[in-house]
This record gives structure tokens, sequence and C-alpha cells, in this order.
């Protein structure tokens, strides 16, 4: 029986190993991986290419409600089109409960939001805002069972931050039920004071949102989360990490015998405070949280991917407008920097940022590209063996990326709903240029070829981390 | 003109020096220090003894309003009294806010509690328990004014625990006026937390007071306490530190160049949590917060008073009595370990206990138990050079000591008003004999000779820490 | 065309996947993995079988002359034999230089010994022991080209220790030809001074060999180790790490941005310096250098397993008889420990061990199994991708490991050259039942079909730590 | 009686305290303390001015055999005057062992050297240079009981450096004698290594000086030391500590329990290794070894001295000429960093140098300033209570300063026997401008009233870490 798609002559990887072989594809799954494979519907020829498991990307903000009225700038079809170009065949967006509301509620709309609209796999963290007795006593551990197996937690921005008894309470149901908790770092009521004085002192600008959100305050939340953890007795997930000071938190944990993954971002590699000081509020085209922070920061950074503290590299992609349709992006925004969203894209350059600065560089090695941003991303958060590698009976899903193509980034060529691109200008050699999902060719030689809907919501095993007695760092 | 009072013959010691020499005493103070000096009135022969600054016990609860009704077992008179027979010339309590209330009103009932009913110098920090806008902007800065410079704030418990914004608006006044922040730290969510899985396994035991509040709790409010001093830039004391970990948060802080002050207590040296396993309920009387930990924690508490971790050895004092005349000390108590007052007395025997085992020991020196008892504890809180040591200009607050006493803690032997001591049947050596306040002969070979009422009331200069450019270590 | 083997139903376990598939086999190398792959000339129905890639013991000491006389109890013949029936299709033996002769000599007999003897392919390290101008300038050299490209250097015995000086031109060479350098960490000149100090107390019983080298000199011994090669800036391997304070100056290294591999061995995990008390000099069996510890090393080693701290696990097989030939093993030994040969067998329960105390317990996964034991070793030495993987192009070297078995060690049972196991006794679940060298079938159902001499020595490639700008962890 | 000597109105301070008194002396030894002492032969009036012990600098080299021929810059008169100058009223030159030599024999001349030609007192260390069996049997056991209770020990210089053997059995000698072993930490071996790295590139300007000598060879030794001291289970004083990292290995000890004492030196906080980039070799002005690094570890030895981390502050005081009656300072020096003698002048700023870097910008405190200057220093080598306080019973050795003199430092005003001074054109606030010797005026405003032979040769006691069971930084 003939294969339906072949894929020829490319150096496969895998986050442990690196090979030249053809595979075969049947039914959406990779079912041989060899030489002379023999007959196939459908072949593409990966001569000089490398052939990776589809990016993963576990942290996605897309059509998520947000503060203040203000509209994010990527829905599922966008989003999921600008992941697709990235070199991703799943991500993970973020359902918001609604306070006051079930989440069920919640993920009823955002189903009727993905539903027939994208271009990769998608599954969906839960973000729990208002851990109510009913929320956690039932209708979290059900949702667990029907495969919405993580939770976010956040210790900033007013709306969304729990009490550390609140967070507490999240945390046990997912010991109860094997969910897997993933935290936002950040001292919600030190960021107020610290604003509190900038506002006194009348330093409004976009800047000031990296002053008031120092390293002490994300290291203090990294701590304390890890503590809260440890408690409770589960793993966690500290997403985004920015700096040294939160990855020695992480080794500390570790040390005392705990589960804790790390996760840092794009932003935290290539940009730093400076870039929020831009004339006539363009710095607010770099207002993330926490803040990207300076040039030893970005080392620490890489130098937590390269040993191990951090096992995840997600962009964080949260997309707005700086120019919206209403007029400008922010119009509170002009009077101080606390009206700024807080968001950056990032879901489309997250993996060429990554191999054009990490791989290409030398700084760390395919194996250890594709484990960050595929096979680590799916053990984590319960896609495993499903998805993030290439290994017979995984799903086909795989970018073929061209190593030495080197593009400039300009917005005007990507594929997200914003208007801009916090990297713009920035050159990168490596890039994907075939993206298969499910074993149908979606992207053929930059050229979008799938269709909007070839994408499934997916639901998800629990986390690797919550099934195994071992350390995280293991994955 | 003859001195009212020599001490001959003793050998002296300070924070940093140890010699042979007398000491003439004049209208309360000590203007001599030598040989052969002179005619006096009174003279007491201190031959083979030390002759040492009166302790300093800044870390006492007397007469402190407690939640559930409990009537503390200390007031002025038996707190002061049983401080005086410790080897102590000076204490500081607490004065307690009450919530809603101004802080001038805890403090007038709290004067009128001590005056002319103490037998040592007393002085007083602030427990701020209801940091509202008056009391931030108005109340506070006019009492660090009239001398109340030191400000307690809590992480624990119930009723008294502050936000962490409540925390970093206190500090904020102690930034601006130059007053200094004491912090329990243990972070009460977290017991909450415990306690409910506790209670839902039907643990009450005392013992679950220690289980509840496990290490990763302190270290935790630790690190949180530096976090929000760095965030304020004011220098922090961190209270009664019972373990390694939060040693290690102390020394973190300060190799980022934090101003960190560490203090342990006589329970962490001596207690085990084991001792809360006591029969009938007798474990009860080893009740504190932190709870003392186990033989490891000892050894830490230890090496951090001989490295410099710890600048202060206090008491927290804080005496329950175990049966009460209106029947068992806590009927409650009978049914849940939560219903246990938190603390116990330690007053009389801080300085007895770090002399015997730390001092003959030999573990520390002469000096380094007048720095941690005495010195330290003046510059810390703005007693200093007032009290704290024996310079010229210095008040005449003398302890003498009998290095070779060696006597057996009987609780019916001590002054306190509680009715046992955790430490019965302890056999220590080296105990004081002989007390002098401001030139006055209080204590005489063991012996009451002073009068209630010989202790006054003394307000405070700010803080060495807080007015000095440098580290704290260097105190 | 179809394949010489196929091994059928088994479920494969990669460094980074675990998967079921069939792998078809042609001229000894993996060329196909998938399902239904159709015809073979032979088959191995593996189900209910985890097939892993054949283990690589990177440390191995067979016919190793040794000082004072004492003949090693395996030649190649014994000792590849025993690795084969562990599990494993290759070692790495170390080629001893005699001083004052060239590294070629040794070679050459080394060589001798080895051709047409082997069960398992092997390859060397090299032990410089004398590195004269004409062994650094011109020899080793040119025997990295020849595909030796590794070489050990001790800190101890009196006989092998290098001074720091003849360290760094070693290491300058490996700088200069792309050499991996691995060192046995423990300080001579201590070991020696606390030998004399035992001595002179009469102190000679086999636990001496303990505390004669206490974990300070093997800490000291591994900073210097790191620190002479940061100052020669080449990467390293620390072999046998037996503690936390010597894995902590391999993190303190990496954090520093050094490139250090760490190493730990069964010993260390399953043995503690009270195995050294035996009766009637039975501890001697236990003699091996660094000594095991106590359960709190073992732990840490475990931790270190777990953590990334550690690479590697090999055997550091090094047997002697206990009773030999001509009388008591070691007779001088039985007036001092410093005549009991240093080294105990372990190369054929190297992988039982971990696979039954560490995967079978849930200390680590499937694929760490595989990354300690074999494809980090193949990385780490250059024999990958040839060995150390199942991948498509890679050597058929394969072990079908029987999760379930259990069995009890048993010397008798064994196929060292030694008369006794350090482990006799231990019952131990998950052993290697089938093992596959190059395509050919060695072990069948835990019976011998090989032939001595199907095992060839290979040259290798250099390390992967050399070649790479990245760090170690990333292997 | 009166008062030999009265010293009225000053601001005294010691190692914990400050205040105003006079200070009555007789025989050479303080007396009396305290206000209106009475009638006194001689009287000095302090108002305004800080009283302070004499300065003890327990770290120079004076007329000590230099290799290559080289004469060093001061003998005892010239050094001694020059320290007498600065404030100080001991220092504690080297007797260096010739090889093959007894010790007695250059003790002999060291004395003769010394005897009649000193202005200060002083007291001799050891250097063991050849550790035979007769010098660690017989000889250094004596000459501890004789008073010279202090060895030092080199790990750098080719012809001074011991073996980790030699440096074992020097410290052995101490175990058993209770003396004290002093260790400058730098691993020759490398150094030597690096050297031949540099010259074979050519690069010998004095720059090529520090980067031999980098931050890692330091560190390596330093770690080296803290673990041979372990081993032999003594004390240990790492002089002359440059960087951060080797502070580390200090509280690295420490935290293990070890007693450990560190001490810095004026060069580490002023100067950085970009001044030995001077011009036409005059970067040879500032080579000392270790060599000044940079602004990051100039601060690390502040935090250093601020934390404790040092105990002590000395010279390193080592001049030689840069221009020398036979023309110029090093001829050979011309033509490589190599030949460059090693060591700076310092003993007469390094008490205005840390007073006016230190005390006058805020950094430390009085008291801390005496203590790592004075009374450390004496409790550390055997000197207190006779000397490094201000303390009833003690020398009357005492500098007084004026806090508020600013004057620019001019060789030519300076006293010592060198032709120039690394700090040349330094302005400093703070200088001492009387100095009393045992009660015998030296110094009076400036001026030198003292002669040449009232210094006088001192035996010392055993050190207090020696003789103490507790950790060094309760000093």
């Amino acid at each position: 029986m003939p294969y339906d798609l072949v894929i020829q002559n490319g150096t496969i990887a895998t986050a442990s190993d690196v090979f030249q072989a053809d595979i075969g594809i049947r039914d959406g799954v990779i079912v041989q991986i060899g030489r002379d494979l023999g007959e196939a519907v459908e072949s593409i020829d990966a001569t000089g290419r490398y052939v990776l498991p589809g990016g993963i990307d576990s942290h996605v903000h897309i059509a998520q409600p947000s503060g203040e009225g203000i509209v994010m700038a990527d829905d599922f079809e966008s989003g999921t089109r600008s992941a697709l170009f990235g070199g991703n065949t799943t991500i993970l967006p973020f359902c918001l409960q609604e306070k006051g509301r079930p989440l069920r509620e919640a993920l009823k709309a955002y189903h009727a939001f993905a539903d027939g609209n994208c271009y990769t796999d998608v599954s969906f963290h839960l973000i729990v805002s208002d851990p109510s007795d009913a929320v956690l006593g039932q209708e979290l551990p059900a949702l667990v069972e029907d495969g919405y197996t993580s939770f976010k937690v956040f210790m900033t921005y007013e709306d969304l931050r729990l009490s550390d008894g609140q967070i507490l309470d999240t945390m046990d149901v997912a010991r109860r039920t094997g969910a897997l908790v993933m935290v936002h770092c950040e001292n919600e009521d030190a960021i107020r004071y610290l604003i509190g004085r900038h506002e006194a002192e009348g330093d409004v600008a976009p800047r000031a949102h990296a002053t008031t959100r120092p390293v002490a305050v994300e290291r203090e939340a990294t701590h304390r989360a890890v503590s809260l953890a440890e408690v409770a007795d589960v793993p966690l997930v500290i997403v985004h990490v920015s700096n040294r000071e939160s990855m020695e938190e992480i080794e500390r944990a570790r040390r005392r015998g705990r589960k804790v993954i790390g996760e840092t971002c794009p932003q935290y590699l290539m940009l730093t405070a400076d870039d929020l000081d831009g004339m006539d509020w363009e710095g607010a085209k770099f207002v993330c949280s926490p803040p990207p922070r300076d040039a030893e920061s970005q080392e620490a950074c890489w130098d937590g991917l390269e040993r191990g503290v951090f096992d995840l590299f997600s962009s964080d992609h949260c997309p707005f407008r700086y120019d919206d349709p209403a007029g400008k992006r922010n119009p509170k925004g002009m009077t101080s920097f606390r009206h700024i969203p807080n968001g950056i894209p990032g879901v489309e350059l997250r993996l060429p940022i990554l191999f054009s600065e990490g791989v290409n560089k030398g700084r760390i090695d395919l194996p250890r590209f594709v484990a960050l941003t595929a096979t680590n991303q799916a053990k984590t958060y319960g896609l495993y063996p499903r998805k993030g590698t290439i290994a017979i009976g995984a799903d086909a899903d795989i970018a073929i990326w061209d190593p030495a193509l080197t593009r400039t980034v300009r917005h005007a060529e990507m594929h997200d709903g914003a208007d801009y691109s916090p990297y713009e200008g920035l050159e990168l050699t490596g890039w994907p240029t075939i993206v298969v999902l499910g074993g149908k060719l979606m992207v053929s030689d930059g050229a979008l070829v799938g269709r909007k809907g070839d994408g499934r919501y997916r639901s998800r095993d629990r986390s690797y981390l919550a099934t195994r007695r071992d350390r995280p760092t293991a994955l």
C-alpha cells in the first residue's frame, strides 16, 4: 500500500538524534522512517533541508478578552496562520475565565472562536481568575478529565491576580487531579507601590513600565510560586523568565528536589528595557511583562537555555495593534505607561529567532532546538507522544527548514493581525519553508496551500511532570 | 568628689574587649574606667566575676492583648522583674495597635500599664496592624519624631497580618522618617492551607503546630520581606529566625547589598519540634512561631550566631499560663492545636542559656556574647551609645556574672508570671548575680533590692541602620 | 531485498523518545524503523520488551598493568563477555602509558591483547602517565589524528599522578587537537598526609581507605581540575564523582560558562563506606577510589543523575580477585589498607542496577536511561552517530530488555574474571536478555551465541564537546 | 601620682565603641579612661580629633632578600618610619628562611637588621621556604614556643612555593603547636603555563603580569588552601584577596564550619589592571601579586570589608625603587614583565586610604576601621590584649586623627625608601597627625619627634584563632 506522503532525502532531527532518512506518512501519522521506502501518492524532496517536528508554542494569547476594552490583534484565523508560517503545527492559547462566571462558559465561547478557523492544531490552557468553591470543587476536576490539563494563575494584573491562598487552592486541585499549574510571577503589590512612586514623580513614559517591574519583583514572585508549589507538593511551570535571579530561584528549587520547569521567550534574548525608550511612544511597541531587561540578562537567558534551566522556549505571543482602526492604539496610553496593553507579537518569529541566533550561532544544537520548541512542550503539556517528535506513530506534524535562507524581518511580509513587529529589520538565517500538518501540506515554499479549518482542537493527556516521579530536567 | 558607686576588680567585657579594671559611676552614668579610682559611696567587689553591659532584650511581649480573650501571663511588673533576674536592664516590648484605632490610643494605655511598674528600663516598638492613611500619613511619622523609631509588621496571624502592599506602605514611612521595620516572616495563606489539610485529616495535636508551619513557609516569607525592603529601599530586621534556609535568605540579601539584620532566640537553639509531641497536651508548652525545628536547625542557628548571620539574640518572650485560674490554660486548645496561644516565656533565661551553651562551651566568646545581647541591640534600636556597652558616658546598666555558678532551671525559682518554663530541668553554668540599673543596685547576690518603678520608659533615637550608609554586619 | 534481521513488536527507546515499531537491519546497520517492514532472513520477537541501544561503558579497566605486580582479573575476553551479558555492545578501556616509554608501545601491546578476543566493540582511551616533550609535541597529536581522541590524567596514585603543570600541558594538546581530557580527581598529597596520620595511629584496616580519602580531598581536586581546564580553555570530563560537594564544583563551573561533563558509577549509588568495615578483610572487596560515601551521598548522586549534573553513568569496572591462585588476593593487604588494589568489578551490573533502581523505581525515565548509558557516552567520546542510539544509519547494536525479570545477583552466574561481586545478593528487576552487535545475535535468552572476536576495535572521532561551541548539558 | 601622659577631649574609638573621654597613661600603659583625670606630666589636647589604637600592619615586607639580586627599598629604619607616619605603631614583617638553611639563621640576621633601628614596635612572621624534617620536627615547634607564632607559605613564586604535601606538613606543625598559617594563594603551575603562552605570542609588557595571573588562578589556590587546612584541621589566613570569586571560597569554607580569616589591601580597592598598561614601562609601578583587577572587583573588596568576609586590612607593603642607584630599577624588566619585582609600597597610606575612602565616604564606621586595622590584627596574631585596642592595661599605642584634614598624596612628602607611590596625586581626607608609641610621643603635628630605636621587637602569643573553638568572623 503506497504512503500518502513521503519526505525524502532530508536531515531529520529529534530531541536526541540527527540522521538522514526518508519519512513515510499514512493517515496523518508517521509510519516509516528509513531508506528506499517505496511508493507514495505524494513526495517532498528535502535535500539539504532539516526535517523537524512542527513547532509547538505552548504560550500564546489569541482572541483573549483584555481589560479596558482593548481588542487583541489576533483571532484564531490570523493567529494560527502566523504560527503556521513560523514553523508551528500546534499552539496552546489560553481560555480566560470571566470573574463570577463558570469556566465552561468561557470555554464554550472560546471553542466557538476556534472552530473551523485554525491553520494549526490547537489546545487550550485555562486561566483561573476566580477560584470559587464551585470552580475548585466541581468544574476544574471535571475539565481535567475532559483534557484541559493545565491551568495558569497570575500573581500580577489587578483583575487577574490570585492571592496566595487562592493559588494554593488551585494547586491543590492540580495535586488531586494530576493537572499542571503555570504561573506568571510578578508581585502585583510591589508593582503598584512602584507605580505610585513613579506617578508621584510624574514619570509615566513607556520606560516606566520596566522600572516599575524590576527584577526583584519577578524574583520575589518566582520564589513565592515555587514555595507554594512546595507546600502543595505539585510540579510547576514558571513562564516567561527574564533574568538570572529568577533563574536561580528555579535552580534552587530543583536542588531542593522540586519539579520546576522554566520557560523563556524571544523578547528576553533579543530586546532590552532600552527599547522602551522609543520616541513619541514608539516604546509602547515593546511593552510586555515581565519587561525585557539588559544585555547581561539576555546572556543569562541564553545560558539558561544551554544549561537546562529552561526546558521550554515559547513566544508569549500577545499582539496588540499600535495604530488601531478606532484611532491611536492606546489613547489613554498617551497619558501614562499604565494604559499600554501588555504584550507583543512573536508566534511567527519564535522559531526563526532561536534557529538563527541559537543553532546557527552555535549556542545550541539541533536536538536542543527540537527539545525546547516541540518535544519538551509536548511532554510538559500532555501532547506526547502524539506530537512533538518524529517517531513511528506520531502525528505527521513536520516543518522543513532551509538552514541557509536569510531574510530580514518585515512586518509587511508576516501573517499576524498586528500592525508591527518588535523585531522589524532583524536579519535571520534559517527559516521554515514547508509545513505539514497531520500529513497535509499547509505551507509550500513559503506559500499557504492549506485551508482554514485544517487545524483542529486537540484535548490533552496529563503532563509528563504530573505522572512521573522523577525530576523535570530529565524531560 | 567621690563616686556614687565603684565596681572593683572585675573582668569587664565589651563587644570588642576584655580587660580588668574598676568602674566609677556617678549620677547613674559610667564616668571612669581604670585602676585605683579612689573614694566611693558604695562599692561592689567583682573579683572573679565578669562585668558586662546589662542585657537588652529587644523582643519581648508583655501585657499585650491577645486574640480569643487569653490574658498574657506577664504584666510590666512581673515581666521586667523576670528580665532583671536574667541579667537585663532594658527590654523592648511591643505596643499593639488595635484595628481601626489610632496608635496613640494604644500607646497611652501601654504607658499606663508600664508607668511605675518596671524593674528595668523599657522602650516600646509599635506593631502596625492597621496602616490606614491617617496612620501612615500623620501618626507614624509623628511617633517616630517622638522616639518610637521601630515598627513591627506581621506576615502571619489572621488578625495581624498585613498585605504586601500594606507592608510596602509601612516601609515607605520608614524610608521617609528613618524608622526601622521588623518583620515576623511566615506565610499566613500557606499556613492556613496546611491547617485545612491537617484538619481534614483530623490531625489536630500540638505537633501539628510545627507541621503546618514548615521551613518553606518561613523561608518564603523571609525572601518576600527582604524583597519588599529592596523595593522600598529600607533596612530590615528579620526576627526569630529558626532554620538554615531562612538564614540563607538573609545572606543572599546581604550579598545583593541589602542591609538586613537577623535575630534568633533560645528556643531555636534548645528545643525541637519533638518537644511538641508531649503527652496529654504538654506539647502546648512549646508552641511558638516559627516552631522549633530539629537538631540540624539548632546547629544552623549556632552557626549563624558564630558567623554573623545573626546580629541579635533575643528571647521573643511571650508567656502564657499552662494552667490558668479559670481552669485549663486553653480549654479550646484541648480540641485543636489551632487554639493554643503562640508564645513561650524566655526573658529570664535568654542570657544564661547563651552564656552556658555558647560562651562556656566555646562556641562564642565574651565580646560576641555582649554584642549579641546588648551592644547590637542598642545600636539596632537607637539606644546606643546611652546603653549597650561599658564606656564613658553610658548609663551604668551593668550585670555582674559568676561564670562558674551552676544551677538547674526550676520554674519555681523564677520570677515571671507564667506557671512553667520550657527549659525546666536544664542545667546551666554561668548566671548573673548582681544587676545595676542606672547606677542603682537592683539585684544583689540573687536577691531583689531594687524597687518597682526604678525602671523607666526611655524614648529612642533612630537606628544605627537607618542613619548609616554601610552594611549591617559591621554593627 | 530482505532484511538480514528484523526486531519486531518491541518498545523502542532513544534518549528522547519511546515508541512501538519494528527495526530492519541490513549489513550491520539500522536501515528501517516502522511497521510491516516485510521480509527478513532472521527475526526476533520483542513483544513486551524494551529495545534499547546497546550500552556503551566508557569507563572500564581491563588487562591494565597495575602496581605491585598484581594481575587485573579481566582480560579482553572475560571483560567484554561480562560487558555483553550486562547489555553493552561497546566498552572503552584505558591504554596505560608506561613511564619513560612511548604511548605507541603501550598501544601496540594493548591492541594485541584485544585483537580477536572481544565480544563487544572496543575503543581505547589513553592514560598519560609521562607527558614528556616527545609525547606532548609529536606522539599525542598524531594519536588524536589516528582516532585516540580522549586522554585520562590522574591527580592521585603516586605512580600515575601528574603535576598541575603536566596536566595543563596535556590539556594544551587537547586544546590544539580537539581531544578530550578526563580527570580522576583526588589530591594525592592530602591522601598521603592522611595515610601518614592513620599509620601513625595504627589504623590500617580497609575502612581507612575511606577515611584517608575524604570528600574534601575529592572536592579540592575537582575544583582544581575545572580551574586548570578554565585556564587552558578546554572541555573536561570529571569521572566517577561520589558526593554532593564535588557535584557542586561541576555546577559552579558550568555557571561560569565552562563545558564540564560529570560521570558517576553504580558504587556511589549502592555502596557506602560502611561496606569497607567488613570482617576479616572482607571490606577489601569494596575498595575503590574515590571510596563509597554515605546514604546522603547516594541520594546526592541520584539527584545528580536526575538533574543533569551527571551526563554519564559508567561502571569504572576495575576487577581484582579476592582470592587469587597464588594465595590470598592481597597478602600485603593483610597488613595495611594501603596495599589493597583499588577497584571493583561492575561492567555487567551497571545497566541492571540503573534500570532496576532508577527506571523501575521511577527516578529516571527510559530516555534518560538511554542517554546516560549510551547516547551521551557516544556523543562525549566521538562514537556518535555510529553508536549510542537507534536511528537510521547507526550500527545495529541493540540490547533487548525484559523489564519485569527479577534476578538476584550471584557472582557464580556472572561472566567476569573476578571471584566476587560487591553486589552479591542484590535483587534487581529488569535485565537484558538478548544482545545484538552490528546486526549479529550475541546473547539470546541469556545464552552466549556470539563468538570471541565478533567485537572489534573502533577508532573514534573527536568528542561532540570539543567540536561544539555550546554547553555540555545540552548533550 | 600624676600620669605620664594624658590625652584629653578626644573622641575615642574601639572596635565596638565611640565615646568622648580622656586617657591616662603611666609606664607606657593605658591606666585610666574617663573624665577629669587629674594631674599629668604631659598632656595632648585632642579636641575635635579621633583617638584610635595605633595601626597594626600585619603584612609588611622589609629588608627581605629578593630573587635576582634586587634590593628591597625599605630597611627597618625607613620602613617603620613610613609606617609610623601612616598612623601605625606595630608592623609585622616576614623573616624569610633561606633554602637549605635553618630558620634560626635567618632570624638572627633579621633581628640584627631590626635592632635599634625601629620607629614602631615590630614582630616577625616566618616564611617557611624549606620545610625539611629538621625544620618541621624541631625548629618550628621551638620557635612557636619562643613567640614566633605565625608562618606564611607560598603557592606561587618558583623559589618559594611549597607543594601541597609540604603545606600540609607545615600546617600539621601549626596543628600541634597552636601556630597560625598564612597562605599566598596563586597556582604557580597555571601561571607558568600562561606565561609560556604569553611569551610564545611575544606578549611581555607589564600588563601581561595581570593576564598571566587571572582570577581563576587565585580562586583555585584559595580553595586548595582552605581544603588543605580542612584536611589538616587548622585555622587559616588567606592574605591579600583581590576578587569576588576568591571571597566566595572564604565564605564557602566558613559555611562548612572552617575558621578562615580573609585579608585585603589598598591596591585591591584603588588600583586596576589598567594601571599596568602604563606607557614606557610605567605600568611596572603597579606590579604586585595577585594583580589589581577591575572596578567590579574593587566593589567586591569593599563589600567584603563591609560584610565581614575580610577581617584584616593590611598593606602588603613590598617596596622596590623604580629608578635605582645602579641604573634602571629593573634592567631585565625592560625585556619582559617576568623580571619586574613583585610588590608595591603601601604601609604609609593603608590607613589614610581606608579612612578617607571607607569611613569618610560612609562605607564603614569608625569601630569597623579600628577592627580591620588594629584590633583584629592583634587578635589574629597574638598581640591582643597588649595591643590593638584602647583599654585599661593595653600598651599606650595611639594614633590621633584629624578627620577633616585633606592632603594630596605626594611621594616627595612620604617617608619610605621607594622612589614613587602608586597613589601619587590621590586626594585623601583624614590623616593621623599625632602618634604615641608605648606612651611616648613619636609624631607630633606631622613632625618626627621620636627616635630610631624607640620601637622594639615584641614576641607574640598564640593566635586567638588557634586557641578558641569558635569561628573567625566573631573576632
